[in-house]
């Protein structure tokens, strides 16, 4: 891989959460670990360029938490600490290693956020919201002119919550990641070559459907594109691995700079292959002993898994 | 494509069931349609190669059921037609698409194969032992000499109560076809690769996973190869797509007559093109409206699916 980009404008924004996750697997189980939306989607992108990043955390957030996103390279001039406690997420796979099971969020200085963007960042031409209120999503957008290539996920709670927010954000976005049932409960159809077609009707130009152990497909006016996943013998966490995807997705074509067909496609490669990193530990650990060469590597024993 | 190879030892032979199915689904109810493995397997390989079928039916199986059979090709004199009532299957997916809910199965003349082979038959290179006894499969092998190609399905209902003989006839065979539970019931992995790679320790030179809507993997000591399904927006029947699945792969590997990496991944991106025709209309009825005109057509838009 090429060394970051020299250009401040091919660097990546991401707007999202950092969080402390304790998360229960058939691997074990770990107590307030590194987590959010915007720590695994920053270390992921970081492997492929320079990435600034937008969150809030409590003053209780453990400053080897910093140190470690801060490894990576990714700038955190805009990780605001706030009096109070930082969000916190447990859930559970040990019923279904596909299927996360919520055992409790307490959002606390989460659900005051309002982010707040380093002028610096706003010449960030990659921009990731990540799944955070649609209201606030519209809100950072009004900061950005001029040609960006935004990208944006969201959830369940803000497709019932705030549907008409939700879509007149998405249409302001290059693309949106959304999982299977999150596209599928967005666009009301049970088929999900028709979700995919709904998705891009809202106004972005590409909808990635992400399907877990099951790949994810690409669909664009132009083409459309399928890769299974790369498959482990071992599942230790799976969380994050949305976001990582969206990470390794978003970092390539920072990386690139370009966008076009073949580079979209192999955007979804390079997602699917972060992710695979992801949840082979808990929280980011499997990132810290991982080498840009491990990475490609494993990039094109994925190649020879799907290419004819 | 070229025409069925003059070679008799090209041909495929198939012994399965034909039966008598009635289905609901989101499309519909369908009484007594024509339906069984050796049905779907048969026609889809037909377009690749000529056919042998070995089944039975009983008194009361329709003449043009027959006929729609041999209108494509495939060569019926090992089709018995036994005193009494022919195979019949009653399944729903109207709660699931993608998992039959079984009403009521009669076995029938079906409880007493005995599958006989035209003494023609035995010259058959391309052997496919659809989900029977695992003890009917080995009786049937033994009358086998020399090198043949065989492959074979099962069932959840003879992994529980005939593991001993499926193993001992798994063993015997060139490649399994399993759908995603069979293959994690057999080996007891809850694991896709793991049950992969122990598929392969039973002794067959390849594993085929089927994975539905999400693909396939195929299995080797010298390689794996995944690749997702061919999408469609409607399904209407998806009763034989497995066989039909394999119906497709064989025929491709008659076809080329050639066993080796290349073919091997082909013959999976044509089996499930095959398998893809199945299931957009009831019973083998898609079939009587596809040329292989058609079905090249869709191959190649499913290599620009997945290609990149």
């Amino acid at each position: 891989m090429k060394p970051f980009p020299t250009n401040i404008m091919e660097q990546i924004l991401v707007i999202g959460s950092v969080a402390l996750d304790t998360i229960a697997s058939p691997s074990g189980y770990s107590k307030e670990i590194l987590g959010g939306s915007a720590t695994y989607f920053s270390i992921s992108a970081s492997f492929f360029a320079a990435v600034n990043l937008v969150a809030t955390v409590g003053a209780d957030f453990p400053e080897k938490h910093s140190k470690t996103i801060k490894s990576f390279g990714v700038d955190l001039e805009g990780l605001e600490v706030k009096e109070g406690k930082t969000f916190r997420w447990e859930g559970s796979y040990v019923k279904d290693l596909n299927c996360a099971e919520t055992i409790e969020t307490q959002l606390n200085v989460f659900a005051e956020f309002k982010p707040c963007l380093p002028k610096r960042y706003e010449k960030s031409k990659y921009i990731f919201l990540a799944n955070i209120d649609p209201d606030l999503q519209i809100f950072i957008l009004k900061k950005f002119s001029g040609k960006r290539f935004i990208g944006c996920d969201s959830m369940n709670h803000w497709i019932k919550n705030k549907n008409a927010s939700l879509k007149d954000m998405i249409k302001k976005t290059s693309i949106i990641f959304l999982n299977d049932s999150e596209a599928k409960m967005l666009s009301g159809e049970s088929n999900i070559l028709k979700a995919g077609k709904y998705l891009l009707s809202l106004g972005p130009e590409f909808a990635a459907v992400k399907r877990g152990e099951y790949g994810a497909i690409l669909f664009s006016k132009d083409f459309t594109f399928m890769a299974p996943a790369y498959l482990l013998e071992e599942v230790k966490d799976p969380t994050g691995a949305g976001d990582t995807f969206a990470g390794g997705f978003m970092g390539y074509l920072a990386k690139t700079d370009k966008i076009n067909e073949n580079n979209m496609k192999n955007a979804l490669l390079w997602g699917s292959v972060m992710a695979s990193f992801t949840v082979q530990d808990f929280s980011v650990n499997r990132f810290l002993n991982v080498t840009k060469k491990d990475i490609e590597d494993r990039y094109n024993k994925f190649k020879e898994l799907i290419e004819l």
